[in-house]
């Protein structure tokens, strides 16, 4: 075991939220080689237990880490998260490192470039220790995945960290790297943060450039950070959050993107929160519920105003968001040549899935781009006025691996459904998301909220977490064992 | 007969470039009550021969001639088109006015308000004497209409005038008003002025706005003006480009458009002409090649470059434009509630290309996008140094009438694939394209010169288009009777 910190066990340092931590390593107080050696200590001893990782590269982090140390030395310091050990989900490039994408077609894919975020990433200091687990091509909710093994959750180990960005969160919540990147695509970054009791942030559409990272749906794929705390999610986001002339989306973003290092208060004066009790809050767990209602009131007594906010048509708009989701994956692995053409290498469910969108016509695919165009519309009228909508992130919290179908309130779901469906509107409307713990079930189980915001609004959203977060301090508990 | 002016004679009137016209109209010569009286007039002796209309708006142009003559009286001229009468196709809205895109299904359609480019053109002063016929819902390239009759080329009135805007084209050479709009999503507004002698430009892509124009294919489709002279059509142009927000294609579009009404020189230095061998010169009639190829000389002597250029993967990209095309139809028609529900109210050929749109799977549709995405950077990458790409605008002239079959050069081709084939290049680049005439055949017909130009420069065809029509002077001739 490495040195640690003098002054801390190994256990506080690995779980120590990177704003706290951060100042440590300018002031040379930790050494990134340090946090590196720490990281990959704890990757040999909790990774056989979590299989949060695919691929690791703690050389060419250790590397990193003495240039990041050295640099340190001299009195350059890149930004926030110089010299911070953090995971990137493998479906994310990174240049001579291999990207499965979870699949065994890209088992043996090495990216000659990295993806624009992690070209960012670098140039703001991070340091990558590896590729994390993730549903098979990022198309499931539970990172099952057939050919690298299940994630496992931290919290209770027989249980799944939900998906597809699975391995980020058993990390983040393991202690293994104080940040990840995500992809999500109808909740990816949102659902493992959830069940796994981490934060995970989907940025606005086009806020984060998505090239190099392998597709999924290209009009509803977000990048976004996850991270143990909410100014950890912020940092990450605003290393990576800015225009890019490779990913043609990112062309209406409001340049350049806000800097999200020093933005928090602890209160909430002049916030208004509107609750969408008609479709969030409808088919949920009691537990969670209860969590988010009294996550609500926490919000008021920190001086948010809370309303009730009426949204038409959600449940129809979950489902057309599938339907593209279906097309656009097909479209995607079939214009890569890996589908119909290498079908038998797939996981079941994604072949099923993949079959499912090649029954789609172009007309009825138009038919539903125009109605989430509309949708779209009529969601920003209907939250105008509200700085974010408060509700869970998912309606259950982790099931266990092997689980198909849940039991809510006496009615039976299957977990992909139950999953998925108050993440997916962040992904049809576009608008931010955060997930942050809550609360826990009294089996121990953590429970998410989700904060999403207008358009743009991610400084909102970050604000709001933060006084939430600081105030209710469910982000400093961690799994027993980690 | 009404008076017309004292000086010049009803058919030398009626033959007026709008360059000569205007000022005539502006310093009170000729009242825009002569000259829609004279169009009435006209229409009443030579629609029952063209078939070029389908809805007349005489008692409501009068009025507004009056109006404009009272302005005129008083000083006020809205610009060049201040009381010139034009048409307009019938799948353009307009306010109180039937408008059935030569469909039954839409027979007792009547908009609630204009399309935008109608508003505009009022705005400008343009007085709108009535709709014009066009294949059904601008759905093929003959206007041989199976509900309002097919409309009947002046040069032959056994011949087609091509499609969809077909009635514009007719009127025009009829001598039937100044001006025209029309539509364009693989050649309607090129291919009937291609066969009936005058001026078409199909616009670049997102230049003029769509807002109440009945879609056929919304990423193909395009919006125009056709008249008898290169200034004409400018003029026109200078009134409807601009930015629309009802029409989110329209918000790249560099604002304001240009003014074009005083652009135009009769000499062509610095101008760089490209001659597209391998694609656009391949399977032409004999006296079409001949006359472009006159045409290009024509140009070199007035000063401009001429070079060969090559395109890859036109062919191809061609054929995906239409597949493009079928599956944006069909999602129109399913969307609008018409198509399959009262698929016995089309007219063959539009119910089979709609079956046709049906069958294409969503993933294919995306692949086509994603190509067509590549093909319009490649032929941007292409093009670059050159001003004009300088081409036929079709391979033949106009054939008769019931016709279904051509002949070129010992080959035979579907009159369908013929018309289209030049023209849908500039619609899948979304490149600025004008057509005008080059000469005549043996026989009489009018042969059709394409001009296809880089993204945004409406500006440079329309000059090397006004030099050559001026040195060349085809634009001066009418069809005998008209």
């Amino acid at each position: 075991m490495p040195a640690a910190s003098r002054s801390m066990d190994e256990n506080e340092l690995a779980h120590l939220p990177v704003e706290r931590l951060a100042p440590l390593v300018a002031r040379g107080k930790i050494s990134p080689v340090e946090l590196v050696e720490t990281a990959a200590w704890r990757i040999e001893r909790l990774n056989p237990v979590v299989n949060a990782f695919i691929t690791l590269t703690i050389d060419q982090a250790l590397d990193e880490a003495r240039r990041s140390e050295r640099e340190i030395r001299r009195g350059k310091r890149r930004g926030p998260l110089h010299g911070i050990p953090i995971s990137l989900k493998d479906n994310i490039w990174t240049r001579g490192v291999r990207t499965t994408a979870g699949s065994k077609i890209l088992a043996d894919f090495v990216p000659d470039e990295d993806a624009t975020v992690v070209r960012r990433l670098r140039r703001a200091g991070a340091i990558v220790i590896g590729k994390t687990n993730l549903h098979e091509f990022a198309y499931g909710v539970t990172t099952e995945n057939p050919h690298y093994g299940p994630a496992r959750n931290p919290w209770d180990t027989r249980r799944m960290t939900g998906g597809s960005s699975g391995g980020s969160a058993a990390a983040l919540a393991a202690g293994i790297g104080w940040g990840s990147i995500g992809s999500d695509t109808g909740g990816s970054a949102r659902i493992p943060p959830s069940l796994c009791g981490v934060v995970g942030l989907k940025p606005t559409f086009g806020r984060v450039s998505c090239f190099g990272v392998v597709p999924l749906s290209v009009s509803l794929d977000h990048v976004g950070p996850l991270a143990t705390s909410v100014t950890g999610a912020a940092w990450l986001l605003g290393a990576i959050a800015r225009r890019d002339p490779r990913d043609a989306f990112t062309r209406n973003a409001p340049a350049p993107a806000a800097d999200y290092v020093r933005l928090f208060g602890r209160r909430l004066g002049r916030v208004r929160i509107g609750l969408p009790r008609d479709y969030f809050f409808g088919g949920i767990d009691g537990e969670v519920a209860a969590a988010v209602e009294g996550a609500a009131r926490q919000t008021e007594r920190l001086g948010a105003k809370i309303g009730e906010i009426a949204l038409q048509d959600v449940a129809h708009s979950v489902d057309v968001a599938a339907e593209i989701a279906f097309a656009e994956a097909r479209h995607y692995h079939e214009s890569a040549g890996y589908f119909p053409e290498r079908a038998a290498e797939y996981g079941e469910d994604v072949r099923r899935l993949l079959e499912r969108g090649g029954e789609i016509r172009a007309s009825s695919y138009l038919a539903h781009v125009e109605w989430m165009r509309e949708e779209r519309l009529r969601w920003n009228r209907a939250i105008e006025g509200f700085d974010a909508l408060l509700a869970p992130a998912t309606p259950v919290t982790a099931p266990e691996i092997g689980q198909k179908m849940v039991e809510i309130d006496g009615r039976e779901e299957t977990v992909r459904s139950a999953l998925l469906r108050l993440c997916r509107p962040a992904n049809f409307t576009g608008a931010p998301a955060l997930v942050l713990p809550c609360g826990f079930t009294r089996a121990g189980l953590p429970i998410g909220l989700q904060l999403i915001g207008p358009l743009w609004a991610e400084e909102r959203l970050l604000r709001i977490g933060y006084a939430y977060e600081q105030a209710a301090d469910w982000h400093t508990r961690h799994p027993s064992g980690f």
